[in-house]
């Protein structure tokens, strides 16, 4: 595999510089190619996958023995391991994202002046797009696609760990491209474990528009304050389901159980129950035994803990806390008020739930919270660009300019206005 | 007039660090605050500003008597200079605002997914906007209404020549505020000349969410290289006009014209004419000889050049510069593909338009021309938020991330998604 090797130093800013115009050079040509050419790229890049499935796993297998020397955790190794089954599953997941309504061109709004000029608001490719992401090697595959179908370049910096299996998985994206015609600058990959690449890409605002960093905190915040490219950045998920008064039992606990159980690494997992006083006494002990059945560690202030002796005493950095574990911090309130202004000082603005009745109560939370999503009687694990039916996301936005929440294909791009006139000047 | 004052130094830091904890409470409220209310405090600024345009005349005296006294220039003065003309214009503009749709909390789109959940994507302010804007006083009325009305709090930093005239505006959008019973937070006005304030704006993150620059290259680039917060900015405008064989030749002529000399000094106003060679013959002596006859200085290539020697010859840094001046530059190009490839490599991506009957030469531009706003048959100078039928704008943005081309009250705006559900958890 041709980007498999290390470059370091002087070599690697002038290959990086390379790739940057490569990528320039590609997304001017993206912006033009038409709809077909780039699903005929992914769909080649799919049977790509499914035919070097085993060069694939050969790859993989020298990512995880060397993984394993390394002593990684079992999450970790979890995370990097590719078998048979998600190797098709990311191949799925490019056909998927081929069989996507193309955004580049399409009128978002189209209106008429009185002076007789026809004004459209049309969706254009971002440019080149730099996505930094930690070892996961499905995202060499999602991320480039993602990039492909929206009309813009990437340039993928993925995680040390997974060099040879994003380099093989590369390869069959690149195979795609050429299938279809397309220059490889399209989807390129920092050929390089060296983590000075991520300083250089940082850097390069000539060539890369914006950066979209998959990972913890501490390389989101060194993408937000080293660099000069604006991000697309993806913070804390700290969320909360607000049981109300008036919420019916059986539906809070299951929206509860499955907030917080269904997956608890996920940025759209519950971290915090906020329980209205008022129903405390009658649906805290079910709420609370049902999470602790489930096995989820609950910590609670002295209203919780006086219902179940099992609750441990929650401390003043469990409500900041995003657990992405078994583990749960509850709370009860005093009504929606005390809820919003828990979720206003505490929350990480990402998503929020409330369980209720009370159509007054939701309207008032659903209006008042400033989360990215609200959901009203639903589980907070509907964060997901795929559950709102847009297709494979690059990630959940916390940003509040330009894309804020689920980041689909329609949100990696930009717009121009076309106007049409018949001759007309200005007065 | 309590803004009129000067402050420095650690004074001037914690000053302004208590707007920025006044101005986060104010947008907490503002995000909350019905449509009436908003419109009730512009009535009102408006109708403080008809009946104080005597103390706004005595302050502007004040500016213009030391700006006299230090020789700035002609058009420098004219943008300082009120009258009670423009005091007018200037009320009915902050009129005009509350008279616009409020965008907060209207839905974008809704749809519904298999599932049953119902998902708006709903309209919510940014939060809070800071504006650092050049010695025009109207962009204080203009800024701090446009920001009230779309919910956001302003912290507005004009420039210093302006100093009494904005503090005296202010004051009027003050009294406006405080007739709604809106926090005074909402629109402030840094109190001080010293440009020290500016750098101290720029490090607000905590406080400030976007930062609007108004004015020249310099401070664009100050803002953009030394702050945190991500900048809504307004670059270069080297705007081109196209002229291909298929134009019809009045039209040509008339958009010229007018694309170049109706007003010179904004930011819409065309700095290059591109003259497709198949047409040149018969258009170009006439399309000179008019820009000429406006007394618009003609600098041209060398085919240019011989259709009329009076055109000066043009040096390579003409096509790269926006004179904002009665100066055009003129090219002879090989059709539409070679005034494309002129326009990327020379333009700003600001606004160009193409004269031609040619329907395919047309869609052509318009799709393959990478600039924020591309007109058919139209004049360069159609660049602006009113005539796009958006009310007021607050510039015209030549980012690619959220707000591009004109920026009115949508643009200064962010979204949430709100979920209905009936109790739905993800499998």
């Amino acid at each position: 595999m041709s980007t498999a090797e290390d470059i370091q130093g002087d070599d690697l800013l002038s290959r990086m510089q390379a790739m940057g115009a490569a990528a320039r050079a590609a997304a001017g040509l993206l912006a033009k190619t038409p709809t077909e050419a780039k699903n005929q790229a992914l769909r080649a890049a799919a049977a790509a996958m499914r035919a070097g499935a085993a060069d694939i796993l050969a790859a993989n297998e020298t990512d995880m023995t060397a993984a394993r020397e390394r002593d990684l955790g079992g999450a970790m190794l979890d995370r990097l391991a590719l078998t048979d089954e998600r190797i098709e599953a990311m191949a799925k997941g490019v056909e998927e994202i081929a069989a996507l309504d193309d955004p580049v061109g399409r009128s978002m709004a189209d209106w008429e002046r009185p002076n007789g000029l026809r004004i459209s608001r049309v969706r254009v490719p971002l440019g080149v797009i730099g996505i930094i992401y930690e070892s996961r090697p499905n995202v060499t595959a999602d991320a480039g696609a993602l990039c492909l179908k929206s009309g813009n370049a990437a340039i993928l910096r993925g995680g040390s760990e997974s060099f040879h299996s994003s380099g093989a998985i590369h390869g069959c994206l690149a195979e795609g491209l050429r299938a279809a015609g397309l220059p490889e600058g399209a989807i390129q990959l920092v050929p390089t474990r060296d983590r000075a690449a991520v300083g250089i890409m940082l850097g390069m605002q000539e060539y890369i528009d914006i950066i979209v960093p998959r990972g913890g905190r501490t390389l989101i915040e060194r993408v937000q304050n080293e660099g000069k490219i604006p991000v697309i950045a993806h913070l804390d998920g700290n969320c909360h389901v607000y049981v109300d008064a008036a919420a019916e039992p059986a539906m809070a606990r299951d929206i509860v159980l499955n907030a917080k159980m269904r997956r608890t690494g996920i940025c759209g997992a519950a971290e915090t129950l906020l329980v209205d006083r008022a129903c405390a006494e009658q649906q805290l002990p079910s709420l609370v035994d049902a999470l602790l059945a489930a096995g989820c560690e609950v910590r609670g202030d002295a209203a919780t803990r006086a219902v179940d002796e099992r609750v441990r005493a929650a401390e003043a950095a469990d409500w900041d806390t995003e657990y992405l574990d078994a583990i749960i911090a509850v709370k009860v309130v005093d009504g929606v008020g005390a809820a919003i202004e828990h979720i206003d000082r505490h929350g990480s603005h990402h998503t929020e739930s409330i369980v209720t009745g009370d159509p007054a109560a939701a309207e008032r939370f659903l209006r008042e919270v400033d989360s990215a999503i609200l959901l009203h009687n639903a589980s907070t694990q509907f964060a997901d660009g795929g559950e709102f039916g847009m297709g494979a996301e690059i990630g959940i936005s916390t940003n509040r300019l330009h894309a804020r929440g689920p980041v689909g294909v329609e949100q990696l791009t930009s717009f121009k206005y076309v106007v049409h006139g018949q001759g007309q000047t200005r007065p």
